[in-house]
Formats: C-alpha cells, sequence, structure tokens
C-alpha cells in the first residue's frame, strides 16, 4: 500500500520476500495451551512493517498433544474477519485425501466480488472527481437514512429501552489509553448447546451468544469491584458482505445494552433478544450501503472525539463483540484437521478489550484480545463465558421442569 | 519513564508484571544458529512497550547442541552499551560454584557511580534552573572545545587525511529510510588471531578490527555494485565512563575513514591506523565532559538536518562501528558457561547497518543489525569478516618472509 497525494493505493510489490511472511517458530516445554497462547499474545504485538504487504503467517510447533497451530496476522485494510475466514475455508478441503493436494494459504488467489460503485481511484484519475463520483453513488441513500435518524430521535425522546446509541455506554475498565502489549485467550463452547438455549427462549444463537458474554463480562467486572450502575453496551459489526466476495471491508454496526445490571440471567437474555430484534428490523429497512452510511452517522459523535478530544470519559461502546459464521463441515488442509479457528481481532485506546467468535458447526471458537495493563487476568472471562452458558441451561431447566 | 513539563523523570514501577519482562520461548527443529539468529532478528523488531519499565529478558531453549541463549533487550535510555555488559558481568560469576548461588539478572543493582554534575532535576525542582545550573557547568568547556574546533578547520582546509569530519561521507545504501524489520547476524572471531596482526603492524586490536570490517564492507558493497568511489565513513563511539559506574549514557564520537577505495587490505589498515591514533591524540587533550560537548558540536549539522530533512543525500557516517570491552575470563552462571556475549544495537533512517564487536579474552564476538530491506544478505558480512582477517594475515607472512 502506498500513499499519494493524500490518497492510499495498492501496488503490486516488486521485490515479495517470503521469508519475511511466513515464519516457522515453536513453543517452549512443556508445550501447552498456555504456552500457545502466551507466545500468540505476543506475536500479535506490535505492527506490520509497511514496508512490505501486510500479512504474515507463522507455523507453530512444539504442542505437547502432536498438532500444530498456524496463526495468521492480516492488517484490516487488506481484509476483514469474515473475508480472511473465506478465504482461509477456500485454502482448505473438506475432504481428507483432497487436502493432501493444497497449495499453502498464500497461493490461494482472494474472490473479489465485481466492484460494487466504481473503481478505486488509481494514482493517475483524478482523485478528487474520483470522489465526487463516490459521493453521487451515495446521493440515493439520503431519503431512508434521515427517516432512520428521525426514527431514532424518536426512540430516544420515548425512552425505548431496546434502542442503544453512541454515547449511552457508562464508562469501564476497557474505555482508557491502551498500552502496546496484548493478550490473547482462547476457547471453544458447545455450538448444540447454544443452539438449545437459543430454542428454549425462542432467541437465536447470536442472543445466546451475547447473553454468554453478558454474564461473562458481569462477573469479570464484578470481581474487580468495576460493574458500572448502567448496563454496559457493546458495539455489534454487521456483515454487509454479498454471497462469493472474500475481499477487503464490508462491514456495518449496531449496538446492544448486554443488561449488565441485571441479576437474572434469564431477564439478561431477554433484554438482549429484545434489543437485537429491534437492530434487526431497522437493518432490514436499509439496503447495505444505506446502513454503512447510517453506521458512520452513528459513530460520528465518537469519531468527532476522537479527534478533538473534547468529551474524555465518553464511551462509544464499552467492548466490541463480533460474531462471524464459520465452516458449517470438518475442514483439511494436507491430511490435518482443523481443530479450532480462534480470532485475534484489535485493540484501541477507549476499546481495549474485543470479544470475537467463530460459528463452526461442532464450537463457537471465542478469541479475546485485550490490552495486558487495561484488562488484568483476562483468561478469566474463559471460564466465566462457559459458567455463564452454565447458568442459562440452569435457567431452562428451572422453567421447564417446575419443582 | 514518565514526561512531565517537556521533561522526561525516573518513576519507580508500581505494578510490576514480571511476565510481560521474562519470556520463556523455544527454537523450531532442527534449532541451529541459523534459527536463533532469526528468532532474534524477530524479536528485536518493534518498540519496547512504553507503559512497563524499558527492558524484556528472552529465555530461549530447543538449541539442537543442548545449549540454551538468552536474548536481552533494554532500551538506551536505561543504559548504554558498556553499562549493560558491566551489569550482565556483575550478574555472573569467573567461579563455576559460586555461579551456582547467583540471583536472576534482573535482581542484581546497577552500580551508579556519584552523579558528576547536579542531580537530574526532579519533578519538583524548577526544570529551568537546573538547566542554568547545567549550563554553567558547561562553561569551563568553551575554550578547549573552541580551540579544538578551531584545529579542525584548520586541517580541513590542509586536506589531512587523518582529519575525518561529518558530512564528508558517501552515500551508500546504508544511508536511507529505514523498514520497521530487522535482520541479526552474529559470529566470534579468535581474539589472539587479530592481537598479533595489530602486533606485527604496531596497531591496536581495535584498528585490526575496524580494518576487517572495511574489507568485508568493501566486499559487500562490490558483490551488489554498490561501492563508492569516496571511502566509508564510520561513526566510532568512545566510552568517556567512568570505572564502577555501570548506569546511563556516557559516550562520546570519533569518526573513522575506512580506506574501502583502496585495493590493498595492508594500506587500509595503515590509513585506519593513522586515522585513529589522530582521533586518539585529540580526544586526549579534552576531558570527558569537553569530548561530549565537542562531539556535540560535530554531529551539530546531522542533527539539524536530521530535524529540517534540507540535505536529503547527505550521510554523517555510512555505518556505526561500536568497539565494546567485554569479559576478559569465562564467566558462569548456575553453573552454564558463557559461550558468546552478540550485541544487537539499533538501527534508524540513514544508519540501515550498525556494526558492534565485544572482545572477550579468547574471541570477539561480532553482532551486526540491519534493516532487512536496505541490507540484503547482511549474514554474508560474517564470512567476509573472517576472510578479511585471513587477508591481513596473509599480508603479514608475506611482509615477515619474502620469498
Amino acid at each position: 500500500m502506498v500513499s499519494k497525494g493524500g490518497l492510499h493505493y495498492w501496488m503490486q510489490s516488486e521485490d515479495f520476500d517470503l521469508a519475511h511472511h511466513f515464519v516457522h517458530v515453536a513453543l517452549p516445554k512443556p508445550g501447552r495451551i498456555r504456552e500457545l497462547l502466551a507466545m500468540v499474545s505476543r506475536v500479535h504485538c506490535g505492527h506490520l512493517d509497511r514496508a512490505y504487504p501486510l500479512w504474515q503467517m507463522y507455523l507453530i510447533e512444539g504442542l505437547a498433544d502432536g498438532r500444530f497451530a498456524v496463526y495468521i496476522k492480516v492488517h484490516h485494510a487488506l481484509m476483514d474477519g469474515i473475508a480472511g475466514i473465506r478465504l482461509l475455508m477456500r485454502s482448505m478441503s473438506t475432504n481428507l485425501d483432497t487436502s493432501l493436494t493444497l497449495p499453502p494459504p498464500w497461493e490461494v488467489p482472494t474472490q473479489r466480488s465485481k466492484p460494487r460503485h466504481l473503481p478505486l481511484p488509481s494514482p493517475t484519475s483524478g482523485g478528487l472527481s474520483a470522489l465526487r463520483s463516490l459521493a453521487r453513488e451515495h446521493v440515493g441513500s439520503v431519503v431512508p437514512v434521515v427517516r432512520e435518524l428521525r426514527s431514532n430521535v424518536r426512540d430516544i425522546i420515548r425512552r425505548n429501552p431496546d434502542f442503544v446509541f453512541a454515547g449511552q455506554a457508562p464508562r469501564t475498565i476497557f474505555n482508557q489509553k491502551v498500552s502496546a502489549t496484548r493478550r490473547f485467550a482462547a476457547q471453544s463452547y458447545s455450538t448444540p448447546r447454544i443452539k438449545a438455549v437459543a430454542e428454549a427462549y425462542g432467541a437465536t444463537a447470536n442472543d445466546v451468544v451475547l447473553a454468554m458474554c453478558a454474564g461473562a463480562l458481569r462477573r469479570y467486572l464484578l470481581d474487580l469491584g468495576e460493574l458500572p450502575k448502567r448496563p454496559l453496551v457493546a458495539a455489534v459489526p454487521v456483515s454487509v458482505r454479498r454471497e462469493g466476495s472474500d475481499h477487503a471491508n464490508e462491514v456495518s454496526f449496531t449496538f446492544c445494552h448486554l443488561a449488565t445490571h441485571l441479576y437474572n440471567p434469564e431477564a439478561r437474555l431477554r433484554a438482549i433478544n429484545s434489543c437485537m430484534d429491534y437492530n434487526k428490523a431497522h437493518l432490514q429497512r436499509l439496503s447495505p450501503d444505506q446502513s454503512l452510511v447510517c453506521s458512520a452517522f452513528k459513530l460520528l459523535p465518537g469519531a468527532l472525539n476522537a479527534v478533538t478530544r473534547l468529551v474524555d470519559n465518553s464511551a462509544l461502546a464499552n467492548v466490541i463483540i463480533s460474531h462471524v459464521p464459520g465452516p458449517r463441515r470438518p475442514l483439511y488442509w494436507q491430511g490435518a484437521k482443523l481443530c479450532g479457528l480462534y480470532p485475534a481481532s484489535l485493540v484501541v485506546d477507549s476499546g481495549a478489550l474485543n470479544i470475537t467468535l467463530i460459528s463452526r458447526h461442532d464450537f463457537v471458537d471465542v478469541g479475546l484480545i485485550a490490552c495486558r495493563k487495561a484488562v488484568p487476568q483476562v483468561q478469566r472471562l474463559l471460564q466465566y463465558l462457559e459458567d455463564a452458558l452454565l447458568e442459562l441451561e440452569a435457567t431452562i431447566h428451572a422453567t421447564v421442569i417446575p419443582n
């Protein structure tokens, strides 16, 4: 990626240096998951070198149980999480034998959808005229977006509990300046168990996942004496990606309050379910482009604040919770079965914790990434997520089989 | 280290997190020196996190021959190379048995010499009045420094070949903007062989080491078709540290031309010897403080240029060659013998290669650190250094035993 005249462009790299991008490392003894997470925490720190194409792949050997791990670091400027998973899925096979003939992942070309608007401005085309066309493309979005924003204002006046707006989030330890050091924690949770809870309450699996996060975050903050009285707000990325594309970023946002002020896990799940239903109904009224424009409006106060730092104690949201669909069948590469797919996302000032989840057929793989200093002992959340699922299961049994 | 009112201060860290500073890692198979150097190249990239005390220590296991390696990363704001080596030497023992009772290196306190001038300004003392006192302390240096600088001007007019001034260096591939990725290469060279060459020519071991670097750099640049017609200039740090102190930075500079335009290795050594003798004579006329002030004057044009970027193709020097005295006897820690002590220094814009050498009783340990992109295949220099020593040895035999 090069910068010219204030705009950024993609360039073909002339001297490709594979040894910089493909790295072979090993875990120290005893080679437990603990050592693996410590290594990923370390290699996840620091920026990718802008002098090279913005990706690296680590092959990690030395796990005590004979498995190996692969850590892939890709700049968000190249692709979002869904694009990354799609590319990974296309670089693996659902068939063990076929997988033996697969090339390394970096030799699999990305599948680009047709450009939706117009080609990105090239160094030769005038940047200004390109921007003007781009603006013209978005004029059609104005009416529905204004309608949506007007409805938001009505919701604020009526104090609709399902409407969450930017800046409603209470200040927490997650909303502070972050250090440069990261802590990564990861674990898998049973998909069938999550689906069973969802079914029992007429909610979605995503609602249950959010309720698990709510329960875990509530307990984690209680431990530290840091639970705010008002409920935490999660920013929940929503993909507006079309089928077939695994390139670039196509992500909108909704906000969800996590009802962390409520003691009862069932009540938390119901509040989350109701808030997400509201969000979905509003998103369905907008096209992907309109929802992008709309979320830009919603994020505007936060973005302005990030630049001006006028309100130092405002939090756009407390935590980003990103739930991404993963492979629905077992995958293989060169005869090795994929056992887990743990996302390590990014942490920014005032967003010291990110929870990303990938749903596979058998497990939901969770990756927690946090600033090591702002979010101490982040690995505790792994147990608390499991405990939150157990609590929700207990409420079903309490409801279904009253004594 | 915290910043307040534009000045930086040391602070006691309140929540010390050893797991951040002490890191346990392992080499992938086959665990050769090659894998070790690749790992050190990687962990040397990137900044230390300013939210923590500025050091980290890596214990590296998995070397095929059963040895282990320790990589220590310390910010230059904490200590210079000599201070680091002194601290390391005090954390080890010359006695195998005694070494079994030694604490880990981070528990050995630094040995601070008495403050030479006055205590560093504290957040409570007025910064300005402290600066004023510091300036007053340096007034005594004015006369000898002016005398020295006047002599420098005379040398320029008379074209004294032994006088090297800042900016005389030709532009080379080492003098470009650097990437964020580093390459580390390291090897040991026989101290007795180097001393034998020095003795044969009435030069110092340091002159021979510089001549080895000159020969290696000449051949490396010739390979790439990048050898400039004018000789390369090395910036050679000179310690002005007093006995007993192993704290902070106490380093002055001289410049040495490396006579890389000469084909004859003997002629290169004689030119280097003559230039370094000239430098030494001048340094001896100055006190440590005066030499610091003097080197500040010599570096001024380069520093101004770094800020203003007026002259984009000027190079203050082509390469930094730092030669540091190391332990004179074998050292042990917890029963393990120290086999090599390889310095990994720093690389900056327009200084893409740094050569640092530590002289021990039996070997001179060389560490090359380079920008991976600007200085390709830097490990070639390891062989060329050995070849340069062989060439110098051959010239002795040619001189001493004429056929």
